[in-house]
């Protein structure tokens, strides 16, 4: 998909079509055949996406002034999952309305708000009109093949574009908070709650709900390597403790003394699904004429920088939902996706509510939680065969050969050679010499060691997206309850998604760099560290990271711009054009490859143990099946991107970092390591 | 002093007082020799000083209906400080009006209040008798030399009293937090402040302001180990952090918008030194006979607690503060000092202010920063003299010759014999071999190296202590600012001290183990831990800690007992006998050694790095002269105690952990440990 010459029309689209046909039936039965067991991986990533899109439709329910909501961000992530998980090409991607649709959205609502020919009231059919231009550009991206392109998108322009979405939420989380202290626009100011005392009072829980839902949640997110609780406990918490949290600090939001007005703290805009508001919005197809024909033409500038967006978000969230380590057996399928991508854009447009891409973190998340799944299923029936071949006195040979057979059959059929060699480790330890003919060692318990020699399998379905796209649709029926949440409260989560994505983006990295002084640039090489840090002169990581923030700074400047801004894309898809034809000229093109690298890369801190190797390092401490999902999280970023890791590699170029201190532990390490080698 | 026959009367007073005079001259020549430098230390424990004591002293204003204020702590604080810098035995103590002060003041006040005889009006004489009879009888300790029995107090009971204290901060912090939603008793309730919708605004504020000072304080006792800011940056936050901050809130509460009314949020409630008010406490001497008889004689009761709990705190402060790897050269006054606390208990008592005794953690801290002062004027000589010697071309024993002699005159001619081990690593970096005839080997760069071999010693004198309990009675005069803080950050400061006195508190490391299941203990081991870890089974920990705690349930539940729980501190007495006669039947005695030791000892984590001795680990590091306070930091508990780090002896024992993980990571690192010796 990445590389080839150019080739014919629709060739991509077919050939992921062929693809996917070929195992879709095994979509289903492998759904299926999990039993209730899928049910773990669904309810996670419902939870994961919905509180989002709840949030995402606050947002453009107060930038549109109500004319969209978290009811029409809701419909269109339960539509656009549904159709996707049934026709899409993988099922591992997570659709949902995110922070792109949103912005772009808000800026074609201020648009036609201001414009007297088309109003407020023709804003939906105009937005219409730019869905129905999107859903022709993605169609043209797919029939021509457009994916090939995606590697020219990377981590560069990646990173910078999720720093923007972390600025920006941190903005509204800022925005809503302060405007919790003042009353809505086009609100009675004569009612109670909007006397300056109870204003004040609402603003002030403002300030402590949404630094409430902030800290604790960002502390939830450390549970799973907790010293305290047991494992089901720390994985609870770790994967639900965040919409475990907005429930209780909203319950925590009714306790306040009776004696305070109703209304206070605000909470939800959003009207019910079944209110005359909401109900409207579904007929805007035959109003779709109704626009003038000018502005239905003038509808293909916004199009064309949201299907510039999605094609860049849809592609990307399903690459990361299909990286290497995860090993997967099925194709790709980007061209097909992004025709999908078209066709559910369209029916969005014509149904008057926000269209849906593919969405990040979620789609790796979902990816990662059907890996945990795959191995509990895999562990439990090799558990069993070795125990009956170990109870029937067969030979470890034997033994082995079966529990062999069983993991080809779990694994589909697919790839019977590859496995042999995945296998390795645990034929080693079952057979640990001789010709195989006498009985499995007794030290070797399968309950206790089988799981450790489990190579990575992700359950490929389509249950597990159908289900949370089902459940996403339910969330409707519970609107009263969802309308219960604190405004505050979806505050406090802005500013945790915002400052939860940080982790794991190099260019946040290095922009900490830039603030550590010389002497103390040492204590970054002690832990773990990008390898880049040793790899790339310091003054070389300074320059890069400044272009970066300042260019970082001027597309965040640009949204600002009132109108203009939704032009922001373009300073985007011109970074692909600078970073291929300007930056080589001022850097050295080992060095960018480092700093611009396809993987992350990380080396182990600067100690003088002998290196260990990434997936034996995994292995010994996945003794127990609840530390699968732990060991699997600290090898992943935030955005949901696997880490690769290399261990230091400790040569002169250390000595640059000009630090006595680490000079001198270096040499004493060395020649501590060579007394006791000879 | 702590072991030894019985010994005549006063014969450790005089044997201390013998010691002090001999180097009394030097302790005010050596502060004033230091010059500015002195600021530093004086300005640290200062601060660290006065916070504490306004805080109590709103603390006991709220706890007497104000009888007793911010104004009588200071005060107490500003005057026992003076008498102990001149006339005290240890210079290095720093006296304080602390917690068991407070708590004993509002046992005294309630049970005064409410005897129809005394009423609130003689409670200050009635105190003044309960301070009488303490003083006597600690002018009785020191008489008969009870210090020697120092040594029965152990870190059981220390550690216990230690919890019990934060524990009664914490539920000071809460209590305080809570009432600022009510209106103080006794106040006018008609005031605009104290209707609902007011009095519900100041008890959010105080939410908000406790908490940001809770969390904002506890972040920048990081500062020194942060990555970020240069080193006098960081030391600085580290260091005056807290009362920066509390400037920080108070400045912040005068953001408001104006709309609100005066006094939210609520402020200090103390008086000003030259109110009325204030001035006539101090005329509580000619009331004295005032008392009726019975009720002098009942103050003996009382009178022993406070005279019981002094001597324990006062000489384990002391104890803390000349801790053996501080290196101090003059001696110490266990037995003078309780004569001197006897005094200045009577002045206190006579002033109708409530007495001082010795600090936890001022004390140590004391040391520690006079340690630091003392090794940058160290380093200033000995880097000039062998800049000089080098420039003249000398030899390098020569050059070395002159710096061991600089060293043993700015040592004060004291212990030369010992100086000279203490150098010999500076001597074999200066002088790497043959007879010393060639000149100082070009790497050596006394500006970077000669810090890194310096011993550690402590500027011991009494200009500091002086100066800081001057500073403290300045406080006195810049009450009007003082009252600017809002009683909401004070609240926080208490839940800070609270949470900043738990590191270091073993008692408190083995209750957090008793919540982690037995599958994670290995992950204690892996970081640095107390050694009871590793020597004492833990059922046997957990039986130990379980008795702590109830024990310790037993003393909380006793302070709430309104007159009787004035005689908690009897349950501390008895404490040492259950040490004694009670514990030793049910466990073991080595155990017992482990969980009771006289030293925090520390092991380092579980890794197969080759151990490095502590000495010289702390001096690889020391290079920079930045470091010397972060490294001391890193081995003193917040206790002040000083740690002591051994590398840990992983045998056999460890299997017990029955981690299989641990078990499996252990053996594959000894064997590799083997491969590479082989």
């Amino acid at each position: 998909m990445m590389t080839g010459p150019k080739r014919a029309p629709f060739s991509g689209v077919i050939e992921d079509f062929k693809g996917r046909v070929a195992c879709y039936k095994q979509d289903w039965h492998g759904g299926f055949c999990s039993g209730f067991r899928i049910l773990a991986p669904t309810l996670y990533i419902f939870f994961a996406s919905a509180l989002p899109v709840i949030a995402f439709g606050e947002q453009l329910s107060k930038d549109t002034d109500g004319a969209l909501t978290t009811v029409e961000t809701l419909a269109s992530t339960a539509i656009c999952g549904i159709i996707h998980s049934i026709i899409g090409g993988q099922p591992l991607l997570i659709v949902g309305v995110a922070e792109p649709t949103i912005i772009m959205y808000t800026y074609i609502y201020n648009f036609a708000k201001n414009q007297p020919d088309l109003g407020e009231k023709m804003f939906l059919p105009w937005a219409g009109w730019v869905c129905i231009w999107t859903a022709i550009m993605l169609f043209l991206m797919a029939m021509f093949n457009a994916a090939v392109v995606l590697n020219r998108f990377t981590r560069f322009a990646g990173e910078l574009f999720g720093m923007l979405i972390t600025i920006l939420f941190m903005q509204e989380a800022i925005k809503g908070m302060l405007s919790e202290f003042s009353a809505p626009e086009g609100k009675d100011e004569s009612q109670p709650s909007f006397q300056f005392q109870w204003l004040y009072v609402n603003g002030l829980l403002g300030v402590i709900f949404s630094m409430g839902v902030l800290y604790t949640a960002m502390t939830s997110r450390t549970a799973r390597s907790s010293l305290y609780g047991t494992g089901w406990q720390r994985t609870l918490i770790a994967d639900y403790g965040v919409p475990l949290l907005v429930i209780l600090w909203t319950a925590l939001s009714y306790s306040l003394p009776s004696k305070i007005p109703s209304g206070i703290p605000r909470r939800l805009f959003t009207p019910l699904p079944w209110d005359p508001k909401s109900l409207q919005h579904w007929t805007v197809a035959k109003d779709l004429f109704s626009v003038p024909p000018s502005y239905i033409f003038l509808a293909v500038v916004p199009a064309a920088m949201v299907a510039g967006l999605y094609f860049f978000d849809h592609s990307v969230a399903s690459q990361m939902a299909q990286q290497k380590e995860f090993n997967l057996k099925n194709p790709s399928a980007y061209h097909y996706d992004i025709l999908i991508l078209s066709l559910t854009v369209l029916i969005c447009g014509l149904l008057g509510i926000p269209p849906c891409n593919g969405v990040l973190p979620q789609s790796p998340m979902h990816t990662r939680s059907l890996a945990v799944l795959k191995r509990q299923l895999l562990r439990k029936k090799m558990v069993q065969t070795a125990k009956e071949g170990m109870m029937n006195n067969d030979t470890s040979s034997e033994v082995y050969g079966k529990m062999h057979e069983v993991f080809i059959k779990m694994d589909d059929g697919k790839n019977p050679n590859t496995v042999h060699k995945e296998l390795k480790d645990l034929k080693n330890a079952m057979v640990p010499e001789g010709n195989g003919e006498e009985r499995v060692p007794d030290v070797f318990d399968p309950d206790k060691h089988v799981d450790g020699y489990l190579p990575v399998r992700v359950n490929e379905q389509r249950v597990s997206n159908l289900l949370q796209s089902l459940l996403v649709a339910g969330c409707l029926g519970v609107m009263p309850l969802i309308q219960k949440i604190p405004t505050s409260v979806l505050w406090g989560y802005f500013a945790y998604m915002s400052i939860d994505s940080l982790p794991g983006n190099q260019f946040w990295e290095r922009i900490q760099l830039l603030f550590i002084t010389p002497q103390r640039r040492y204590k970054v090489l002690e832990g773990s560290h990008a390898s880049f840090m040793e790899s790339v002169p310091f003054n070389k990581i300074s320059a890069f990271t400044l272009f970066q923030l300042i260019y970082l700074l001027i597309v965040f400047g640009m949204t600002w711009i009132p109108v203009a801004g939704i032009l922001f894309p373009l300073l985007f898809f011109f970074l692909i054009v600078i970073r291929q034809h300007f930056i080589p000229k001022y850097f050295d093109s080992c060095h960018l490859r480092e700093l611009d690298a396809a993987e992350y890369e990380e080396l182990e801190g600067f100690t003088p143990e002998p290196s260990v190797d990434d997936e034996d390092s995994v292995r010994s401490k996945d003794v127990q099946p609840e530390y699968a999902s732990e060991i699997l999280e600290e090898f992943t970023t935030n955005r949901g991107e696997l880490k690769r890791r290399a261990s230091s590699f400790r040569d002169g170029r250390l000595l640059q970092l000009n630090s006595v201190k680490m000079t001198r532990e270096f040499s004493r390490t060395t020649s501590r390591i060579a007394s006791i080698r000879e």
